[in-house]
């Protein structure tokens, strides 16, 4: 088995971890909060990180009514600019805690007077030691190349930030998260099966909205780096704005569909997909009950799901769907060519 | 002729009337945001028009200090929530101005407070009812499906709002911009006759840094929406951090390389592919004198540039190939199939 395949399992006891972990930290932050309000949050990271950040912009923009900023790190390195960060909150994440131009950001948001949190998994990295307060992602080392127990990690910490900012999200619901990954993660035979059919997959799309944006970016990640698929990510407007016409019969599509907002828009480019002979394979739940009926192929994590809690357990079956293509392919995920584990920026 | 490829060598005379026409409206705001100025810059879009604004999100931030949000359209739209945008400037870009999402998030950026402007080819549109200020891009009637002129436009009109928020941009050099772009197009021969070694191209990687970021997006989209090739759009640091496994020998790559603060970088990214012989092709003017030794084939603008005003210039290029590379393919890049000229987003 591949070190990407085992960390992929780790999951459920490392978001256990990393829970139990933060919750002194998560309480000093909301009390910190109480008095300063932030106006507004940047989210400074690189890599899966970055596709983690996506995934914070939606959640805390929806759940605390902050204006959100990814940092456009270069702006800060190469550019050298001052950005006026004073009242802002900004959250560097960073798996190594080394990425240096993330911690640049850093550096340059303390001297701005802004509050710095650092999301990682190591506690005595430079990211750790720059941030005032450090939500430590408890995974464990990570030794595969392709980053994923790390990944599911950030999301948790970031469900984390927006309950200390005083979002309306149900502590039972986020007890609950390891318990989901669990239940994903017995999906693994039926992805081992099903990565069998994408043997010869040269290129591929993956389909994300709102939450679920940044599973589109993470999964077509995946695939980049352990699969060598070239794959592409875009939210359903965005594909439906102008990328769908590169989509013709049998283009491999693959879409991220909870219940929920997100599903009108969706469905819709499910049935336009359809229209154009698209292939196409589904991640939802049983909360969605209309999905499956649109693709021939479905992956369904097998517990319901309000669309808040999805992006965990609905990030599994993609990492996995990685692995056991890679190995179908006849590649190491663990080692890519090319890349290394930690990307020191110019 | 494509319509597309007239309105690409429409551009020389649509952005010397759009830097006149806004001549007014430029100095009104400027002085409406030296009594008031915006503690955060909000730009939203779509399609195209997203590209441009990641361009604005460069400049703004660079050239003003102020952090630069760019809108997640869905947060507004799907999820209904209310974002506090007081003492902001909310930006809305749309061709058309009739995209449904951009025109929601203007108007709820008006109901909290912001001061809004927009940013759109048409003067009797919803965006500009809508927004308090309007900078009207002057690009006369855009036929093709593929946005070229009104892309520029709105450039154009990003390096007005940072002049208006005291940006020190050099008004001489911008009065400059309509005259690079006729000195761009001269490279129309070359460019056509190198569009057909690329006949067979079915996937290629674009990439860009800082302010030439956003002409990766728009050279990427052209190429999907026109020639139906799956371009991947990458900043040379994200490409580095793991996408680079899917580059073998061969794979097209290209890359918007102007002298100064980002060419170390993509410098750096070169020597690698070409250690992958990869198969690259650069856009770059006099003022790199490095760049053309570092790949087979280059664009060269036919004008010393400085950094901060080769976008413009840069993109003309990369729009003619699109269209010759359409052409060549057989296909009619004023029809992409699939898709229409507004998009009305759920």
């Amino acid at each position: 088995m591949s070190k990407m395949l085992a960390e992929i399992h780790e999951q459920p006891a490392a978001l256990e971890r990393t829970l139990r972990g933060q919750r002194a930290e998560v309480a000093r932050l909301k009390k910190r909060f109480e008095s300063a309000r932030p106006r507004l949050i940047v989210l400074a990271a690189r890599g899966t990180s970055d596709n983690a950040a996506q995934f914070g912009r939606y959640l805390l923009e929806t759940t605390t009514g902050i204006p959100v900023s990814l940092a456009a790190p270069s702006v800060f390195t190469l550019y050298h600019s001052k950005l006026d960060l004073s009242g802002a909150v900004v959250i560097a994440i960073s798996q190594s805690g080394e990425s240096t131009d993330t911690n640049v950001v850093l550096e340059r948001a303390r001297e701005s007077g802004a509050l710095t949190i650092g999301i990682t998994n190591e506690r005595l990295s430079t990211t750790a030691r720059l941030a005032e307060h450090v939500l430590l992602v408890r995974a464990g080392r990570e030794k595969s190349v392709a980053a994923t127990k790390t990944y599911t990690g950030q999301l948790l910490s970031l469900y984390n930030v927006a309950y200390a900012l005083g979002a309306r999200l149900n502590p039972a619901a986020l007890d609950r998260v390891p318990e989901l990954a669990q239940a994903a993660l017995s999906l693994q035979p039926r992805i081992a099966e099903n990565a069998v059919r994408y043997r010869f997959m040269e290129h591929a799309v993956v389909v994300g909205r709102g939450l679920n944006y940044s599973n589109a970016f993470e999964f077509a990640l995946k695939m980049m780096e352990t699969c060598y698929v070239i794959a592409e990510r875009f939210s359903s407007a965005d594909l439906l704005h102008g990328p769908i016409a590169m989509v013709e019969r049998s283009f491999p599509v693959f879409v991220f569909a909870p219940a929920g907002v997100t599903w009108p828009g969706l469905r819709d480019l499910l049935a336009k997909l359809n229209e154009l002979h698209a292939d196409t394979m589904i991640v939802t739940d049983p909360a969605n009950s209309e999905a499956a009926r649109l693709s021939a192929r479905s992956i369904i994590v097998p517990r319901k799901l309000d669309e808040t809690y999805t992006p965990i357990p609905y990030i599994l079956p993609a990492q996995m769907f990685a692995a056991c293509l890679a190995a179908e392919k006849g590649l190491n995920p663990d080692h890519p060519r090319t890349i290394q584990k930690v990307t020191r920026t110019l």
